[in-house]
């Protein structure tokens, strides 16, 4: 194929909708200024977008301040504005599960240099991917959680974790709960109502179908979150400290209007295609994807036993060949991109026994991706 | 006038070269997916556009170490990375000049709130902008100085510091020094063979006339920066901690591999146009402004006695109105956009005595504004 089949949509939806690029030329064009920072028309045109992003964002997980929506760069940032400005003094039991991506585990590590952290593993079954609930509730009782940190959807399972049941029971003990939504938002209905996570992290470049530059999380907490970036906000300019309202106190720097632009644009297009066919049309196509790599002789699959629990990510291995050289095979010779390894997950692979095999290959498909494709692949597979 | 005549280029440029534009909707259609984190061409395309841009900032900068170029989201970002990375254990003297923005005051007043720093002031005339050199040697020798920021150039009143004259003394103590470049990379030239900084910060929107959402920093220095913002690279990463290689020590989170694209269009458009062709037109475009601005009844003007010593900066106030006010006539009735107020550079109002003002009207010319952007511009202000 001349034009590359693309199963990486878990490392960043590609392509985007139309009226994303279009959002993205169109502000890089016409007004492309320092919203906030000036007074005049341009700059109050950013400073619309940018409002009206934020309450698109709120709606999306029917969350009702705005002002607690906060723009970072990425998620990425948001976790380290998160983590930094958490209180870890004293003696701390940070829990999280086997799915946590390295934007939690890295700075987990970094702050676990410096204080006196626990971090335990909340417990999964290694074959069924499924919550071990009630050795939960002892590890809980034994070492009380003071942080929970939880993947919404695993970027390489695309198992979809009991999060309500995690929460539930954190939240006797008072802990505070930091949902990580990259793999989930904007394809998962999220209601903040029924979930009571204090921070929820987002991607705009995953799920949400935005362009890369733009993340962030909705602060739905009591606790003080210290700051942990800081700069210039164009506002309050006299003061060395950060203003104290919201968002301007979490959002240092010039803000990426195009970025915010484009995300305004990818939302516009969710609530136009509506969540539940966008997630109707994954289901559909993951659902053929499986059913074609079932039929590959000597396949191992890395999927929840329940698969009403899954999202559009498969991860898998094949008989005689290393993820890496799947995925070289795949590109050089049919111009199918996937990704291989371990896919910035370090704990997983214990639970599925793939550290040793090199990770997984994993495919995952957005909407964009048509049955075609997938029996392209299939295909292609076969002839390995 | 219809359309907006721009004078915000200090906060960020605009508009930028079509080819930035172009480069910016191409590369988000055709390859922006994760970078370095999948095997397959398109990851390999946008990795490679990335090498290519961070050889062209090496060679803006005369530096040879290309993985020695650290991308940020921003120039801020950039900035707490360095300052959350410095090592500020026991007793330090840190030396700021007052022409810092808050990207750089925020984040060390941050730091003063838990570490025991001293933030001394580097000495200034008030009225010709010119540095004391013999006060400088008297306060380096009885406060050595540890750290050393400087701007470049500043953002309030385009002065250009003379930053070998304040970093040759900075050395003599062994003091690191961190240069702002976020309003002279891409104008002025800056050679590193010549100029001792240990780490030299760009912003990417703004002299450099990329996008938003890239910045970063270049390390050219034998000291250890502690890691500050952790998170996934795409690599080793079963490692809890970040690679120990340059620069995914210093890079987490998926690369704005379309932002970098970006930037990389607008280097070769200041390659091809010529940094002392953009200079030139700046500085003939800035001496009209000041020309005309001289010719306003009563108008104050904050410019350093040495105009070979400035670029296309321009702080002022008028007689009557407040700079908001300013602004806003300006603005609603002549459609121009200027900036007013404080400009996030805290303490150079103490210098110039406009923290009663409410700052300074500021104008700021780029290469894509026209000797008629400025007869419109001084014309209006007359009716005033």
């Amino acid at each position: 194929m001349d034009k590359t089949i693309y199963f990486d949509n878990a490392a960043t939806t590609f392509p985007k909708p139309e009226d994303v690029y279009i959002a993205l030329n169109d502000s890089n064009r016409d007004f492309a200024v320092n919203a906030g920072r000036g007074s005049y028309k341009l700059a109050k045109e950013a400073s619309a977008i940018i409002d009206i992003t934020r309450v698109k964002i709120s709606k999306l997980f029917n969350f009702s301040k705005e002002d607690h929506v906060i723009f970072s760069p990425s998620a990425t940032i948001a976790l380290n504005q998160i983590i930094g400005g958490l209180d870890f003094g004293g003696h701390k039991n940070v829990y999280v599960t086997p799915f946590e991506h390295n934007a939690v585990m890295r700075p987990l590590s970094h702050v676990n240099e410096s204080k006196d952290i626990n971090i335990l593993e909340i417990p999964f079954d290694f074959q069924t991917l499924e919550l071990n609930i009630n050795q939960l509730k002892v590890d809980f009782s034994i070492n009380y959680p003071d942080y929970v940190f939880l993947s919404h959807v695993s970027n390489v399972t695309g198992l979809i974790l009991p999060i309500s049941e995690i929460i539930n029971l954190a939240k006797e003990y008072g802990a505070v709960v930091i949902l990580d939504c990259c793999q989930s938002a904007g394809l998962i209905p999220i209601d903040l109502k029924n979930i009571a996570a204090d921070f929820f992290v987002f991607a705009g470049h995953k799920t949400l179908y935005g362009p890369f530059g733009i993340g962030g999380f909705i602060y739905n907490s009591n606790i003080e979150l210290k700051k942990y970036i800081t700069g210039g906000t164009g506002s309050d300019s006299l003061n060395l400290d950060m203003p104290n309202s919201y968002p301007a106190k979490y959002e240092a720097a010039s803000p990426n209007i195009t970025a915010i632009a484009g995300l305004n644009a990818a939302l516009n297009w969710i609530n136009k295609t509506d969540i539940e066919n966008i997630k109707l049309k994954e289901q559909k196509l993951t659902k053929y994807l499986i059913e074609g790599l079932k039929t590959i002789k000597g396949i191992k699959l890395y999927l929840p036993g329940d698969l009403q629990q899954h999202t559009s990510i498969v991860s898998c291995n094949f008989p005689n060949y290393s993820p890496d050289e799947i995925g070289m095979i795949l590109d050089e010779d049919f111009n199918i991109a996937v990704r291989t390894g371990f896919h910035c997950a370090p704990k997983i692979h214990n639970l599925l026994g793939t550290r040793v095999l090199g990770g997984t290959v994993r495919f995952s498909v957005g909407y964009f991706n048509e049955i075609e494709h997938i029996e392209y692949l299939i295909k292609r597979l076969r002839e390995i």
